[in-house]
């Protein structure tokens, strides 16, 4: 971690998903002193594979604040071995949703610890301080709270089957978030003492609307922050990776910067769009949306481009308040 | 897999353990046509970590049977690794159970069976199937019926934290199975259908017990089959491996082969005891049992010594019918 904190008392809580949440939230940590900095992650991608919890945003996020993620593949950690997934398929079990034998071990502590009656909240804290990874990371919920993709035939598929079984392929009809999801205590605080609210540039349906209804999220964030500010995960209509572009098309959206910023209009006090949408028709047409605008190079390649991200970001926001 | 079957259409059904029962289950396999052949084994062993069912004595018989087996640790895999466990230790969760990758996979393809709904009879004989093990493989209990270890000081250990965690040096006062333990319906059939059962040389309170205490198996092997013959785990008045002898000692019986053949004396139609007892005590103690005695070479080092032995109690038990 860079030791160059940026000069702010500002509380800031970062919602995010997986591989755009991550970034950014490794380029916050790298300027924002862990005290003041909280990153509430999507858990509606959780599910129970093989006797065991896994929670891919959760782990990717952790994975890349411990500076052990995997950045080819973009899940997983780097170094990983595959005997225990050879093994698997040489069993016959399920072979669709690569375990890796390292990931393996934290799958398996984190279900120690669950099995022990420990919250997620609680589990999440003891690995990343097992690792060191001082910001602040909660999972939106402790409970269950499953995205459930539904196609245009009914059919309903849970979040990872669709995502990863069928490689995100099946049109999505609708995306269906549980009525039941309750935001963690720890989650409602953190929210309370914000002085800001960043999206990552995660994806609006998958990633953020699960952790926006996560009951009272999204009207505690209409109400309390002095300024929440989205980042963009589209860029020149498509997604920098994974469904975001796809979603926004089958959904009835713009499938553009612009397309996400009207869908979180009534959020947002500010915007962030990259740089190569500068002279675009998106562009033309987040300028009729009234909101404040940051237009810069939103692509996170290195560790660097993270953090420099990260601290316009938050001059950005600063500005707005 | 030995293509020297015996000639005969006995029925066999041993009962086994862990290591002891997996060398007589796979010496019985090479010289027993697979369809004349059951093995039945302990599942009081068993128990729930980090998420998954584990069945270590199932296991040791599959690995063996599938020539899978690690001969110089007893349990697990051959060629096996241990990056789970490297991370499980990193984040500080629990590695006092060792957990291989490849044997991880056997854990995952089972919880992932298990959670579908199929028993843990249904399940073993899936994993048999992939591996081409073609006897029939049987958990005594498709649910579970854990063993207790019961110390002087009345601490009540889950088996395997006295035995693995502890390295099973807590005195054992008594060792508690559950009323409740019921013999699957395939167990039921295969003893019904039996001519002759084989008591492996396996733990009489922590293998065998269990298997006798799931309900009727007792009952059906003191009526039904034509002869029952066990092979005693000590020899020298040691176990071969693991506790059999301190547990002989702590219950108060003579920790000998003798011992061993009084303890299961009414359920007995003929003992088989090491060469090296031959002209001790307990030989001259066995004979005072009334009871046809096989003395032999009980050491199972080789593939072909497991086959050798094998056929000698098979003769044994033949000629006492």
């Amino acid at each position: 971690m860079s030791t160059q904190n940026i000069e702010t008392d500002l509380q800031v809580v970062c919602l995010a998903g997986g591989v755009g949440g991550a970034k950014l939230a490794h380029g916050l940590a790298q300027i924002i002193p862990p005290e003041n900095l909280t990153i509430i992650v999507n858990t509606g991608d959780d599910f129970v594979h093989c006797g065991l919890t896994i929670c891919p945003d959760l782990d990717t996020v952790l994975y890349t604040l411990a500076a052990k993620a995997n950045s080819v593949t973009g899940w997983g950690r780097v170094d990983e071995s595959w005997q225990a997934m050879s093994a698997v398929r040489e069993l016959g079990g399920p072979d669709w949703f690569n375990l890796g034998d390292l990931d393996l071990g934290l799958h398996l502590t984190r279900a120690h610890l669950l099995g022990q009656g420990q919250t997620l909240t609680h589990v999440t804290r003891h690995l990343c301080q097992q690792w060191g990874v001082d910001v602040t990371l909660l999972p939106m919920c402790d409970a269950p709270a499953p995205t459930t993709i539904i196609s245009p035939d009914e059919h309903r598929y849970p979040f990872q089957e669709w995502f990863v079984k069928e490689k995100w392929q099946p049109v999505v009809q609708a995306v269906h978030l549980p009525d039941t999801a309750r935001a963690t205590p720890q989650v409602m605080q953190a929210i309370e003492n914000s002085d800001v609210i960043i999206f990552a540039p995660s994806n609006p349906f998958v990633s953020l609307d699960p952790i926006l209804n996560a009951y009272p999220v999204r009207s505690m964030i209409t109400d309390l922050p002095q300024a929440v500010v989205a980042v963009s995960p589209i860029i020149s209509g498509e997604a920098v990776k994974g469904p975001a572009a796809k979603l926004l098309q089958e959904l009835g959206h713009e499938s553009s910067a612009a397309g996400v910023a009207r869908y979180f209009d009534d959020l947002l006090d500010g915007f962030v769009y990259d740089v190569q949408d500068a002279d675009s028709p998106t562009a033309v047409s987040l300028t009729q949306l009234d909101l404040p605008l940051l237009c810069t190079d939103t692509m996170m390649l290195t560790s660097s481009d993270r953090a420099r991200l990260a601290r316009e970001v938050i001059d950005f926001v600063t500005s707005l308040l």
